[in-house]
């Protein structure tokens, strides 16, 4: 038996060969690539422009400009469940594209497509917590440990407390969704803010490092919330066997890293100085963070808390300036891809005035985004320290939610204990501190650096 | 209606969530994503670093590497169509690593992965024949544009007559199936010659770039001939429409590039001096080439010779090196996958002495071995010139036949005009060519740079 495996070269649909079967859809996905690929780059780098002129931060450039492509508006990257409704426009382009004059095929390809854009995104989440893990400064994280706990915890427990609070007393919502409600509003992006932070050249500062630092910290603890949380919707009690795991391989985790990370950088360093072929630098580094990535995801932690564990590691490494150098490219081309699928699977359509749910989530989502920002901004203010630290720059640099309060409302949609106005007004929570943050954070570093240039500053 | 999307966050699965549904899947692909991702590259970079110890072309590396991982022997990446048969320890891991203890969900997750797979690897030729075209010299190109004429030609006639003669003479084969593995003989594989020829600092060579030049020119002759060849299989005639089409387009496309290309390099230099947000340079020449891959694309030549387009362009603009030093990092990462994808789906099955397709197919693919390397040699020595170049190894560059001739097997194989005995033989003569030309290159090179070191070498 021969086992023959065409490959999905243009080569293969040379006219009149479009109807010869499992390879049409090949040359589709293909196609499909190379322009939503092109689209991908060529809209957020035209934002990404459009908002450095407008002095606000590049990162919102990449999110307006997956907006642009995602279900909002064009439709060119779908990532709603089911069947993938892609713009009639962007298919003709693509079968233009492939020629492949074949009806039906539409949705053959358009789930690989996605299958592709999440995976690129995924590893470009990683890529970029890796190089920012890179960029701190182990030590200096060390240093402004306490603090980061602080404004970690108070972050965590100011906005959940009020939330809940807030979610039964104002809107008369049952306990178990205003927990939920309240939940999500405690996780920080850590992407979106590092990237931010990055953008501004903050990421060095001691602001920075205590935002990195709590962002990291709210990520731990935050699994252990979701999973106190889904154990009480589901069983009305709390897991205490799970958590105790989850609170033990943390730790475990955390520890190890600390305790070991002089000996795996050494070894790192032994390793890498014998590798003779191309890119061995680069390779090692991207493995070893791919491998703490999957420990990280394996013990149930996120996959980019490993992914930035990697980063810190390495940074004491004396190679770390040849890698920066090396892994920047690759993280500034992959990077762009999580945040236009962030922007992609944002939903718009949850503002529909013509909805009763969505008038009823406005209000909530109102309620939701006060307390979101201004519990943070509250951490930031109770963090204890003598130092003449910026702390609305910290407690605003931990507002935005990303995709982390879209998993919360994910599960709690698919445990059926949302209304639809609660999770219309998660999703707009989510969406507001997302594209607001950005643009409150520069102003708000912009304003330092211009009236009081300050020595922690890169 | 809010349409919720969750994100494949390990976060989705803590413990007892695993069944609550589409996130599963999404889960796993991560998982599968992570656990792949890492063997890819380690594998690949062990087998490189042997390679480059044995004095082997690192590239030999990559593509055992992809050996290891394929059908072959491992089974962590199937590229079979139909079910995916993967390796049931890789898939344990995978599961355990995302903690989704839910039987039957195992073939659910590895469509996709291969579908990233394979996407990330034509994304990686895409990235590699930038970076080459980017390397190379468009007036050099020029210069040599006459030999590489000659040899690309000769290196098709000779082994598409060869082949096709000796298969009807020698083994009684019917003449269309016959044409058809003689048509198999004729593409270079552009992708290992160009790669293994930048590994030996041979790039910028006289011979380097006769060989580049050759194997593209051949690539394009290749379309044709394949477009003929199906043609005939399909109709018994030449389709002459769509061969009048081809050759327009393919005219225009070259043409226009070289009327077009200092425009072009002047505007892409004008456009990228006022960009202000970081990566500008590298984003616009990453857009630029998957444009340009995008349009060779849809006028049914191959993608990656737009992308080596994309870079012949830029290399004539003042940014050449800066954007070499940003792009080789990303082309070092991407590329890799390309050789393990195609590594991985080399199957060695058909060597299994059991089978009497499989011994007839032996004695059929070692003339077709023959005249694969002779006819390419012959070709190194009809080319015109008085210069004392190396004719061997612009021969013998032009040897790797790659997946391009596996496209003609596919093609082949779908229109059911192959027997398995000789699709067992081309199967053979593609992965012994491919294996083989990068060691025979470097020892033909390596002879050159000890014995006699030449003024043409960079």
């Amino acid at each position: 038996m021969v086992t023959v495996i065409p490959v999905n070269w243009s080569l293969l649909l040379l006219g009149e060969l479009a109807e010869v079967g499992g390879e049409i859809s090949e040359s589709l996905i293909f196609s499909a690539l190379l322009v939503c690929a092109t689209l991908i780059f060529l809209t957020s780098k035209v934002w990404e422009e459009a908002c450095t002129w407008l002095r606000l931060p590049p990162v919102l450039g990449q999110l307006m400009g997956g907006l642009l492509l995602g279900v909002s508006a064009l439709k060119v990257l779908v990532f709603t469940e089911g069947q993938a409704v892609i713009n009639p426009g962007v298919i003709e382009l693509i079968r233009w594209s492939a020629k492949a004059d074949v009806l039906g095929a539409s949705t053959a390809y358009t789930h690989q497509l996605i299958a592709i854009s999440e995976g690129a995104s995924n590893l470009g989440v990683i890529a970029l917590l890796f190089l920012i893990g890179l960029e701190s400064d182990f030590n200096q994280l060390l240093r402004v440990g306490s603090q980061a706990a602080v404004v970690a915890s108070a972050g965590i427990i100011v906005p959940f407390v009020g939330g809940t609070v807030g979610l039964i007393a104002l809107f008369g919502i049952a306990p178990l969704p205003a927990v939920f409600g309240g939940a999500a509003l405690t996780a920080t992006s850590i992407g979106i803010t590092a990237k931010v932070l990055q953008e501004l050249g903050q990421l060095q500062s001691q602001e920075g490092q205590i935002i990195i630092g709590a962002a990291v910290l709210d990520d731990l603890l935050g699994i252990l919330l979701l999973a106190v949380v889904v154990s009480l919707a589901q069983n009305g009690t709390i897991d205490i066997a799970n958590l105790a795991y989850l609170v033990l391989s943390t730790t475990l985790f955390v520890g190890g890293i600390a305790v070991l990370r002089t000996h795996i950088a050494r070894a790192f360093e032994a390793v890498t100085q014998r590798l003779r072929a191309d890119n061995g630098l680069l390779i090692s580094a991207i493995i070893f963070a791919l491998f703490l990535a999957a420990i990280a995801n394996a013990i149930h932690l996120e996959a980019i808390l490993g992914a930035f564990a990697a980063g810190i590691i390495l940074s004491e490494t004396p190679q770390k300036e040849k890698l920066l150098e090396q892994f920047q490219p690759v993280a500034g081309v992959l990077a762009p891809i999580f945040f236009v699928v962030v922007g992609a699977k944002t939903d718009l359509s949850v503002l529909n005035p013509a909805n009763p749910d969505s008038l009823a989530g406005i209000a909530i989502a109102t309620f939701l985004i006060v307390v979101a920002v201004l519990g943070k901004v509250a951490a930031g203010y109770l963090m204890p320290t003598s130092a003449p630290l910026n702390r609305l720059a910290i407690g605003v640099g931990m507002v935005p939610r990303g995709e982390v309060g879209l998993v919360f409302v994910g599960i709690g949609a698919s445990l059926g204990i949302l209304s639809d106005a609660l999770t219309t007004a998660i999703v707009l929570m989510v969406i507001v501190t997302t594209f607001l943050a950005p643009i409150l954070l520069r102003w708000i570093f912009h304003g330092v650096d211009v009236s009081a240039p300050r020595s922690s500053e890169v």
